[in-house]
């Protein structure tokens, strides 16, 4: 944090379950940063423009007329007010020109789009788009190819390509897995015990089983090894908690042996692994098990990408450094 | 039913959330039934012994020692008795031999043992190796070799060669759907139209373009197609009730493209499907789709196969009929 510069924009991160307010200067430096848990699932007693008081309040009142963007669940049919998609493939400029501006009663907030794709294979997003602009801004190898995965409830698979997202796939991985441990008969063992998944250490050697198991399953996939997160357990192979890490490993890997056979024999992009560390470290681990070790972790790129969509829309003012990144890219 | 005949065996088919009882004459000629909701989950008060006597009491008191031979989950860790697996291949003799009678209080009953497989995919069943058998004893052709898949939260497939069960695995796709239907973002568009699989009309076209995804997925395998049960709803491709039937699609689908990327290049052997016939009808239709049109659907072969378990382990007595195709397996 730099609380010597002159605020420039405030961005707001507003998800199904928490809103992160971030106070930015020039070329996105953090000046200050709020956090609650007044997602859009979790509003306090009056509502959005209470939330959005509480969090930025104190900054409006102190620098009025800083402009305000916001992304994620907030600009979705069952946020504040919804923004239409923007189109794939994406850059900061059509994002920039997709954005949404409305009174909030307490100021102008911009709403920032999420992206979609049509096709056969349809998809949207709503919020990860300003993590993986803050990429495009700080890493000019990963904005010229690369591959982005963001882990989560719903893990996404960005394909950037020349400054833009290409296209990209959202992999139910992570509510699999919450699902299979909380509502099936896999899950039963461990739930018995009384092993919740906040009190459970890192198994790796059951995780790396999973993981491998998937990868070996070659073409056939995990469909026939789901089950063995049970029989396992059955035959006494793994104990109760393993379980648990195991069918990690195979729902992980699972997702990345889909990826690679969908490669085919073309090469791997480098990849960046997007958002929270312990997550991020299952699927770097996993993914040295498929051979891929040019992997990369980045935290907390979402500020960079708001200031960044910011510039594009005229918000703020281009830096004089990023000024000349903003020419190059125009050359392409 | 045949009440003419005279009774020789009482077979139970006692599951999870029921018990079947059938009173059996010679050749396994079903001479009358009775079902109850006495699953090993809803026993009614008095516990097993008086389920037992509720539906076979009647019998037991007209015809005083009857043998009783009794399948499923009732021999389970969670069971009335528990009984150890055989081990695969497995043949009714090898069934019969791991037979365990106890003193039920109410005369003795033999619990037919369900199948494991070691290995490196290890597995286990109990109760479905009942209806296998009767296959074995009805279908010499089926029995030689083919492939018998049992639908079902945990559906079965079954490698039968030579009057034997070589070895089977387990698909956990009817859980899967249970799941994602009733606890993932998939599920909510038809749960907020209040939308359930009981009211539901078979949809066709959903249905099918979901088995055609899978197929064409070809070694990526459905993982990045889960989520479009959603992003075709949002994008207005599918209606709030199709999602269920796509899904549905989606992972039957899956199922089969991942047993026909194991056979590799392998002739598929004829396929039977044993269960319930509206879900054995989705199979029917999803194999089609892969181009597999050697499929069969049986029905209730249950009571057949506790009979031919009942004359390898000598409970009762082999019929003429049943003597000769006996002989002929003898000699493979």
């Amino acid at each position: 944090m730099n609380r010597s510069q002159h605020p420039a924009l405030i961005g707001l991160d507003w998800g199904t379950s928490s809103l992160r307010a971030y106070l930015l200067g020039g070329n996105g430096t953090l000046i200050d940063r709020r956090a609650e848990g007044w997602g859009i699932q979790h509003l306090p007693e009056g509502g959005y423009a209470a939330a959005f008081r509480g969090v930025a309040g104190e900054w409006l009142d102190r620098w009025p007329g800083l402009p305000v963007l916001a992304a994620g669940m907030v600009g979705s049919r069952n946020g504040w007010r919804e923004v239409p998609y923007v189109e794939c493939p994406a850059d900061p400029a059509s994002i920039a020109s997709g954005l949404v501006a409305f009174d909030s009663g307490c100021g102008t907030i911009h709403l920032v789009p999420g992206l979609m794709q049509g096709g056969p294979l349809p998809d949207v997003m709503r919020g990860e788009e300003m993590q993986i602009v803050g990429v495009l801004a700080m890493q000019p190898a990963l904005a010229e190819r690369s591959l982005l995965v963001l882990p989560g409830t719903h893990c996404k698979w960005a394909v950037v390509e020349r400054d833009r997202v290409v296209r990209f796939t959202t992999y139910l991985t992570g509510e699999l897995f919450a699902m299979l441990r909380d509502h099936s008969i896999i899950g039963r063992p461990a739930k018995e015990m009384g092993v919740t998944a906040a009190g459970l250490e890192f198994d790796h050697e059951a995780f790396t089983r999973g993981v491998k198991s998937a990868h070996e399953s070659g073409a056939v996939g995990i469909a026939p090894w789901l089950f063995t997160a049970r029989s396992l357990f059955l035959t006494g192979v793994l104990a109760a908690p393993q379980t648990l890490d195991y069918l990690s490993g195979l729902l992980i890997g699972e997702e990345i042996r889909s990826v690679v056979a969908g490669l085919a024999d073309a090469v791997c992009p480098s990849i960046a692994l997007l958002g929270d560390p312990t997550l991020c470290n299952r699927y770097r681990l996993a993914l040295s098990q498929f051979g891929i070790d040019d992997v990369q972790a980045l935290n907390e790129t979402g500020p960079l990408g708001l200031w960044r969509i910011g510039e594009a829309a005229g918000l703020v003012a281009h830096a004089p450094d990023t000024m000349q990144e903003d020419e190059s890219r125009g050359s392409t």
